[in-house]
């Protein structure tokens, strides 16, 4: 079976899923209300972040592909809780500066064109700085083995050390 | 064994393909030349494209993660051969307006902010169109199957219909 699949970033933000015999053209829209190539999406409710974080959840997983990919936005203060995933994750970092760390290892600071490798099953965090936004693109790879698992917040003391 | 890789673009396009101990921020050098988040790259001097386009080749394919990203920019006129992917391709388009065919369908229009997914073994193009330029990230998925098998060029008959 031969399918096109061509959607915009905002119309999956939308709630869009597909579209096999057209093209959603939103990027108009976008440009109107941000800079930004892909538009922040939704702010994130759950309790796998702290501070005021947006998803723009680009591709969802199938199984063809086997990844997703998702454009996050922190705000300075933001950063998502210490997990680790089963398949692996690769982050490009596409605006501001932020914060990485694996545990055990020191907070590394990230900023625009930074590309980062996050192996499967390696517990991390990443997010903003204190007084930084950061905005990447979060590919997560292999997602035929599992996603993310999601463990404990990172605390203010852990995220101080973001400068 | 846990492994850090933060790596930036422009690093990797020059020859840097991994850092364990420390982030290379090559941003700023990048922002001197280019408004672009990833910088275009290295002119592709090989015969799969038509005209001049530009490779950033971001993420070099491994077998833990199992994709490989380039970001591609088509000046106008540009564009690949007919082709196809073994483990299939995530586009996403940065910049500009382009083209994207699937064989023995008409040709689409793709802009800023559009994601196209191209499934295993479909054969298509993609590339600017005759009067603009385009950029995107191609992320090839499923890397562990196969990569990219190249067929014959596009025809100026074949490309005269993007637009």
């Amino acid at each position: 079976m031969r399918v096109l699949i061509i959607v915009s970033a905002i119309g999956l933000a939308m709630g869009i899923s597909s579209c096999n015999n057209g093209i959603e053209h939103h990027a108009d829209t976008a440009k109107a209300t941000t800079d930004m190539i892909f538009p922040k999406g939704d702010k994130i409710t759950n309790d796998n972040f702290r501070g005021t974080a947006w998803l723009n959840y680009l591709v969802e997983n199938d199984s063809v592909h086997n990844i997703n990919i998702g454009s996050v936005t922190f705000e300075p203060g933001a950063r998502t809780n210490w997990h680790y995933h089963k398949g692996g994750q690769i982050l490009l970092v596409t605006e501001g500066k932020g914060s990485y760390q694996e545990r055990g290892k020191s907070v590394k600071i990230i900023q625009e064109g930074d590309i980062i490798k996050c192996p499967p099953n390696i517990e991390h965090w990443h997010g903003a700085t204190p007084t930084d936004a950061m905005t990447h693109i979060a590919i997560g790879t292999n997602t035929n083995i599992g996603g993310a698992v999601w463990l404990e917040p990172v605390t203010d003391e852990q995220f101080a050390h973001s400068k």
